[in-house]
C-alpha cells in the first residue's frame, strides 16, 4: 500500500495557511487526503460555504499549483468522539499518517494507534478563518489571504455578499 | 462557470460499465462529478464496499487512464426524496447536466429544472454490479468485469472474503 | 378543553374513503386532528405525494364542503414505536379518542390509555390507497376516487407523470 | 394557482406582534402560509411551547379574528442550512412570496430565486419573544402582549409554572 | 484488566437458548457484557418488546440462577456497519473476546481484530426468536422455551396480546 | 411489581456524592435503576468519558460495596424534551418514583405524572462532576472525591491524560 496521509479542517474559507500545508504534505507523501469536517454546515456566521463550495475551492486551487495526489472527502459531522474516527475510516482511503492542529482530532486518532504530526508551520495568526471572515465581513482586504482560485469561487458564489447578509451587516 | 456534469451511482463495486460511462462524459465536459450514492453503507450483501473503499476505486481507475478532470464526492443517503437533490446540491460544485439511468433520479432532478440525459450505452446485462457481485460471492470469473486498479483495491481489502462471510457461504 | 378528536393516515392520496371518515368525525365532535403519517416521504410508488402536497389535498377538500372545525399536522416518522405517541403527542393539540384502522396504531394509543375507536365504515375495497395509486399509473378511471379538489391537486403538481416516472413505466 | 405567501417564526409564544403580521398578510393574499420553526424544541428556556401548543396558540387566536385562509405547518430543524429551504418546500403547500425578518431565513429563500419581503411592522421591542417569555417567569404582567385566545392555550397547559420550573425560579 | 467477553443479540424474546449460552459464558470468563441489539425496536412483529422490557427478562433470568458477573447494555442501531463495532465499544466495557452467530457481525469484528468464537451449542431449531414468536401468536405452548422468570416479564407487560395485536391476529 | 427507582445523571464522573445517593436509594427501595445520561457524549471537557467508561465505574463500585439490587442503563440524547421520558421509559425497566436534582428532569416527569422526589442530600459543592473534572485536569488531589474503584477505572484507560489533552493543558 501507498504512504498516504490524511489532513483535516473545515476551510472555512481555505486559505494560503490551508494551501502551504497541503502542498509540504503533498511533497512529501505519496498521496494525501483532504477531509473537509462539518461539511453539512454552510449559511453561518463561522461556517459560511457549503461542502461543495469547499471542495471547489482546494480542487481549484490544487490544480493550479499541477498538483494531483490528492483526494477531497466531505465528511458529515455525527456529534460522537467516541466513533468519529471510525465514521472518517469508513468514508476515507486507509491512511498511515493523520496531519492536524487540533487537540481533539489529534487525541481521538491517537487512541486508536495513529501516527500523528503537527502540520508543517505557517503563521497561523495571519492564516486563520476567523481573520479571513472578519475581513470579508467588514470589506477589509482579504484576498490576499486566500489562493486565487479559491478566491474566484467565493466570489462566483456571491460569498462577500452571503456573509454580510447572514451577519445582518 | 465551467461546463459540469454529475453521474451518480452506488458503485458495489466501480466496473467496467461504470468506467465506460464515466470516460465518454469526461471526454465531452470540463468536469465531471462522480457521486458516489449511499456512502454510508457497507458490509451488506448488495452494498460490500465502503465509501471510502470505492472512492479509492474510482480514483485509481481513472488515474490508470491519465483522466484527472473529475471530482469524487462520497454521498450518505438522507431517505428523504424531496430533499436529496438539495442534499446533494449542498456537497458538490455546481452541475449544468446530469446523466444517470435511475429513473427516480431522473425524476427528482427534472422536478428541480435539470437538463438530465441517459449516459452513453454499454452491456448493462454483463457489466451490472448484481452480476459482479454474484461472481464474487461464488468464485467464478469476475476481474474481467472491473477496472484492473479496482480489482487490485477489492484484493487488497480483502473483499471476496468479506462477501462470502456475510453470505454466509 | 373542547372535544377532539385525532384520524391519522397517509392520505398517499387523500381519497373519498379518507373524506368520508373525515367529515362523519368532524360532525360528531368540536374539532377533528389530521395527522399526515410519513410526511417525510415523497416520490416513491407507495408514497408518491411530499406532506405539503397532502396537506393542500386535504385542506382544499375540507374547505369545498365548508368544514373548518379541523387542524392538519405534518408527522415525520420516528422509526421507535414505544415513542410514537409521545411524538404524535407533542405536535398536536391535545386529543381525548384517536380514530384509526391500524392495528399498530391502535396498540400504541391503548397502551397509553387512550380511547381508541374504528373509523366509521366506508368501501375499504374500493377507496383503498393502492388501488387508486394503480390507477394513476396504469392510466384507468381514478379521478371518481378522489375528492375534486384533491384531483385539482394532484393535476397541478402533475402527480400522474410523477408516479408513472418513478414507476419506471 | 393562488396567490400564497409564507411566514415562518418560532412562536415562543405567539404574541399580538406577531398576530398583527399574520393579519395584515392574510388580509392581502389569497392564503398564508405559517410556518412553526423548531417545532421538536419544547421544555427550554428560549423554547417553552411544544409544536402542538404553538399550533393550537395561533389557530385559536385566528378563529377569534374569523380568519379562515390559513395553513399551519410544525416545521423541525434539521441543522442543515443548505437544504433547508427545500426541507420546507417538502412540508409546506407551495408559496409565491416569504415574509421574515430573519437575516438567515432571508438570505436562504434569496438564494433560492424567492421573492422575500419584510413584514408589516409592529413594536418589535415590545412584542419580542425574549421579553414575553422575561415577563412570565418573572411574574409581571404578559397577557396583554398575546392574543386572548393564546393566552387561554398557555394558562391551561400550565405554562407559567413550567417556564418557572424549568428556570430554576 | 479482567478476561470479559461480549455476547450479542435481539432477544425478542430472551429464550433457554440464549440463556444456556449466557451461563456457560458466564462461568468461563470473570464477566459477560450482554449487548442487546435493535434495542430501540419494539412493538413489531419480529421485535415485538422494548429494549427495557428485554433487558428485565435477562437480568431477572439472571438473578434467578445466582449469577451476578454480567453487564446489560441496550445498544441501539445506527444503521452503518462500518462504524458499528465502534459504536459497540463506546457503550461498553472493553472485551477480549466476542460471541455471535451472526456471520455480520462475525466480520465486522474480525475487521477490527478481535478473537470471534462461536457460542456453545444449544438446539438453534427449537430455542429461536422466530419459534418462540409463531407460537405466542398462535397460542401454542410457548413457556417451557423461556426462563421462568422471562415468562413472569413477558405476562406482566401483557406482551402476548400486545403481539396478537400487532399481528392483526 | 416491585418497588422500583430512577436515578439519572451524566456522571462525568462517578464522585462520592453520587456514590452516597445510589447507595442510599438502593437501601430504601427493592431496586434502583442508573440512567447514563448524554451516553453518547465522550472526549469532550464537560464531558471526558464514554457510556461504556462510566457504565465501568459505577457497576465497580457498587461490586464494591456487595450491592446488587440494581439496573445500569446508557441513555442517549434524543434533544426533544417532549419525548424525553418515552425514550427513557422504553429503555428502562417500569419505575414508581423518580431521583433527580434536575429541574427540567423533574418537570419533564411530573407532566407524565410521575411521583419525582430530591435524592438524598450530599455536599453538592465538594462532589460536583465541575469540580472533579477542574481538578483532574490542573492536577490536584481529585482521588478522594471519587469511589476507590472508579479511580481505577479512570486511571487505567488513562483518563487524565485525555482530559489534559482536549483541554488543550
Amino acid at each position: 500500500m501507498n504512504d498516504r496521509a490524511l489532513y483535516v479542517g473545515r476551510f472555512q474559507p481555505y486559505h494560503l495557511g490551508h494551501h502551504s500545508v497541503v502542498k509540504t504534505i503533498a511533497s512529501e507523501v505519496d498521496e494525501i487526503v483532504i477531509g473537509i469536517g462539518s461539511a453539512q454546515l454552510s449559511h453561518e456566521i463561522n461556517d459560511p460555504f457549503t461542502g461543495g463550495e469547499r471542495y471547489l475551492m482546494i480542487s481549484s486551487s490544487l490544480k493550479m499549483e499541477g498538483i494531483s495526489n490528492y483526494f477531497i472527502v466531505p465528511i458529515i459531522d455525527i456529534h460522537r468522539n467516541a466513533v468519529w474516527v471510525s465514521h472518517v475510516e469508513s468514508l476515507i482511503p486507509p491512511v498511515d499518517v493523520v496531519y492536524t492542529n487540533s487537540d481533539l482530532i489529534e487525541r481521538l486518532f491517537k487512541e486508536k494507534s495513529y501516527d500523528v504530526r503537527k502540520p508543517p508551520l505557517y503563521d497561523r495568526h495571519k492564516y486563520a478563518g476567523t481573520e479571513v471572515r472578519r475581513r470579508i465581513v467588514s470589506g477589509e482586504r482579504w484576498k490576499e489571504l486566500i489562493p486565487e482560485a479559491a478566491v474566484r469561487v467565493i466570489c462566483e458564489i456571491d460569498g462577500p455578499n452571503r456573509m454580510r447578509h447572514i451577519t445582518g451587516v
